[in-house]
């Protein structure tokens, strides 16, 4: 329930953001999302490589990364998000990736937000019970981010 | 007590990473801490606008944006600072202003680590609770972050 809540509260706050947020702080914004992504799957992308067998699978580095992913997925970002930074902005077709649907679709936002929050947390709580568990766990996780990149997230050019 | 041993256990990781990694996971690495500095100086930012008066007062902003701040902190980042990747690097010179000594001084970075929890935490803890408020407890944030910036990252070229 925490964790709904926090996802609705971070796709909620874009809407309290100032309506007219500059040029300067939508680009702040958009560079702080794209280091968020990567915090994201830096972490995300050393399970991977221990669920492919492309590293040893150690226990303690996989809950320490799965802890970190699923804190970072209950961060409230809205403040990264503020209307007019979609990539249907001229001036932002090449910088952002951002779908402007984002901004008219918070409740699917939020449910894609929440399906990360939610596998997450199961990654969180067994990432270090195996190997097995781990492949097992990796698959949702991955979808979750999928679910939200496919629908609002631009094709890379 | 918690965020002590945290942070201790994101620096004892470092030890824990495999010996050699390779160019590229250094490169991973360093990618993903600059990133990470840029999530954190996103929400310092806002609330250091805020306490300097270049932008309106939100106390829901603000609590908001010093819990991520202070949930960034306890963060394992590891990972993110395997050794070898220290400035002093000739590869690595123009890529990370991280000096080698971080990689020596584990309890020393460890604490200036604790100082950054802590008053996040202070904050994180108060920053809804007025301006006033705010803007005393953000020089003891601000001076966490210069703590180790100051010893253990090299002046920008």
């Amino acid at each position: 329930m925490k964790a709904i809540l926090l996802a609705v509260a971070g796709f909620v706050a874009i809407s309290a953001m100032p309506a007219a947020a500059t040029a300067d702080a939508i680009e702040d914004a958009i560079k702080a999302r794209k280091s968020f992504m990567q915090v994201s799957a830096f972490n995300l992308s050393i399970l991977g490589a221990m669920a492919k067998g492309e590293r040893d699978y150690d226990a303690e580095l996989a809950r320490t990364l799965s802890k970190n992913l699923h804190a970072l997925s209950l961060l409230n970002n809205g403040a990264m998000w503020p209307e007019g930074s979609g990539n249907d902005k001229p001036a932002l077709t090449d910088k952002t990736r951002a779908l402007p649907a984002i901004w008219t679709n918070y409740p699917a936002v939020a449910e894609k937000h929440k399906a990360w929050t939610d596998a997450s947390a199961d990654l969180a709580a067994t990432a270090g019970d195996g190997l097995e568990v781990l492949k097992s766990k990796m698959g949702p996780v991955g979808k979750s981010c999928g679910g939200c990149h496919k629908d609002f997230r631009a094709e890379k050019k």
